[in-house]
């Protein structure tokens, strides 16, 4: 029996980052082999307060069915040993990825004398706005440290009990390592209002994170003057040139679209060349049948496929995340881009196609993250990439664009050795 | 006589984004020898058309002398032959710049076979708003185009007839290039509102880059929704520690504080270890009244020191850009860290000391673009550290971090080349 108690306080935010900053100045200097030990000391007191955790899990899991939650987000939710076990394993690994914190990116001397250095550093504080999925906790709480920086964290109401007693673990973890508990703290207010104050707080936070629907990020990215990394919205499209291979085409939609419908690298629209689509409507419509799959197109598509449903601008700009596509029928490469340009978010995109100087227009003129040639939109995700463990994936294109390793939670500071030279 | 037209006019400021946006696409697919020819004919079309330069820049100084503004305002709005030429001679030196887009940055392969490259791309379309200097819009053109990016350009209206002149003289040479005349957007009106507009334009501007004074960045950053690469706010500090070697701190304090004091990587702070100045005082009241240099002090400042004026909490976070500095002492190097962390704009800081300890800990705990040891803060700039032109300094952590050469004005993109593969 657990007798585990929060250390959760409704904390002032503004006080609550103040605290992370200051510890991130300790963890900034710490090495490598000290983060690494907490990492593990956090990992086996997850793994140990497992029954602490699923008791707290459980109140939220009551709150949803009375809310009467989606059998999805009652999921995502839902925490077990094994999940736990999960999280602690997600911990370990993050130990065996490279510090990216100290890393000299160059080294010169200037003709007077002076030595330059290009030295990775912390970015400081890094504040975390998610939903409910309760392993975000763990996962950002564990890559933050690595790289050096503390971390506010501010997830969903809905995970409240999950997520807090996740962090009094974290807590009690790293008061038994070198890393100052101040360093993860947990905005246990619902109050929106103390949210909004996340979004202002240039002087203590560095970069927000936002992790979650579209709405949650437009939300972040409106109304943050704390720079933010924007993550994860992803409309990314097949483009099915005229010439491409009718297996590959098959097998990459097939796996874009189905494998994970839900992810934010699956595939929600599918442009056909006209000539091909016209030649393989027969083999697509049976790929549509095989798995349930809900068509939104255009006219050509109409004519060409069955049971469509007439699509509209709402169909080419939406993530649907679920087994619906929307279709879009063309007659050019040059076509295909121009849509993607127009409904796209710089997420992933593919062309299947034979020709290569179509492959080569598609990959030089399609603005985003990850552009792919005969190859499934699936890929574009850290692990699958081998960074490891990521916070998430840019559809920015500043600072740092696509999946994001601990790289992306570091910046530079030049660092000039000299004996008096002046200019 | 020149009989040269002016090529701007008063458009709507969002067609103007759009057309950039889409002259960006073209721009971008560009070879670096075409962007270089390119570079070229505008610096020798801006030197034969310097009369016509000169004259509309007389409209801007009689302006200037109507609304009576400062000598140093007007030295920065005058234009003259020489100076024209150093405009034509910073877009050719420009040209020697590496071309950074189409780097590819890292490629691998993985084990399906996928290959990844890393690479290079422009940001796309960069906003620059800025002040009265018109070396600015020569300046950024010239580093925006070489990096493939297309600019809207915001200057002064103080220089509103220099800088129409400049840009018409650009549209004129760009005729006669690869690179279309819309990629160099400027926007005549003076309307806050249209200026407004760029600040939300997500859609069809990357990045918007402000240069000028402290209340134009603060503006841009609290209202805009387009990232911003903030630049130039620098209240630098000395740190004459208690072991620092007497004539090494004089001269960088010298060099720092009137080699050029209205630059934003001169200092505005030295802060005084008590034992060294209680030392040295006399010295260093004598390096004062040779630049007639004014003195804002703590307490113990006045008492070491002649002719100090009490100095209040606006001295110890204020840019002087001037012949003042403002002096704190200090008991330890921590306390100099704290103070500098509490005032300083995290721009360039600076310990001079003979014990390396010291010296560490100052450099690994100051939180800044550039730490110095034993050497004048006036190095944080391109040019000074080999890195050429730059199109500013930044001050943020995120993206680039102190000077920002080409690479700032560029962004990452995965390329996958594959033969059907899926996960």
């Amino acid at each position: 029996m657990s007798t585990f108690k929060s250390t959760i306080k409704n904390m002032n935010v503004k006080d609550q980052a103040k605290l992370a900053q200051e510890a991130s100045k300790h963890l900034a200097l710490l090495s490598e082999e000290e983060k690494n030990e907490a990492l593990l000391v956090i990992a086996d007191t997850l793994e140990s307060e497992t029954d602490y955790i699923l008791k707290e899990n459980e109140k939220d899991l009551v709150n949803g069915k009375e809310k009467d939650f989606s059998e999805a987000l009652m999921d995502r939710l839902r925490l077990t040993e094994d999940r736990v076990k999960e999280f602690a394993n997600g911990l370990r690994e993050v130990v065996e990825l490279e510090d990216p914190v100290g890393e000299i990116l160059s080294d010169w001397t200037l003709d007077n004398g002076l030595n330059v250095e290009q030295v990775r550093v912390p970015l400081g504080v890094i504040g975390m706005i998610y939903e409910a999925r309760p392993n975000v906790t763990v996962d950002a709480t564990g890559l933050a440290l690595k790289s050096g920086n503390a971390i506010v964290l501010k997830g969903g109401s809905n995970a409240i009990h999950s997520n807090s007693a996740i962090v009094s673990v974290i807590h009690k973890a790293l008061t038994k390592t070198k890393i100052p508990e101040a360093a993860v703290q947990f905005i246990a207010s619902t109050d929106r209002e103390a949210v909004g104050q996340l979004f202002t707080m240039k002087e203590h936070i560095d970069v927000l994170i936002p992790r979650g629907g579209g709405s949650l990020i437009k939300t972040v990215v409106e109304n943050a003057t704390v720079p933010v990394l924007e993550t994860g919205v992803g409309n990314c499209h097949i483009y099915v040139d005229q010439f491409a291979d009718l297996d590959k085409a098959l097998s990459i939609m097939e796996n874009a679209k189905t494998d994970r419908p839900a992810v934010c690298n699956a595939a929600e629209t599918f442009i056909f060349h006209e000539a091909w689509l016209n030649e393989h409507a027969e083999l697509v419509s049976a790929l549509f049948e095989k798995h349930e799959i809900e068509v939104h197109g255009d006219e050509k598509a109409a004519e060409l496929l069955p049971d469509v449903i007439p699509a509209n601008e709402k169909d080419w700009a939406e993530e649907y995340l679920s087994l619906a596509v929307a279709v879009k029928v063309v007659s050019s490469v040059e076509e295909a881009v121009a849509h993607i340009e127009r409904y796209g978010t710089k997420h992933s995109e593919a062309i299947v196609t034979e020709n290569p100087d179509n492959a080569i227009t598609f990959l030089n003129s399609v603005d985003a993250a990850a552009v792919y040639h005969n190859a499934s939109t699936r890929f574009t995700d850290g692990s699958a990439l081998g960074f490891g463990a990521e916070i998430g994936i840019s559809t920015q294109k500043l600072h740092a664009r696509g999946p994001m390793g601990l790289p992306a939670l570091t910046t530079i500071k030049y660092r000039m050795r000299g004996d008096g030279q002046v200019r």
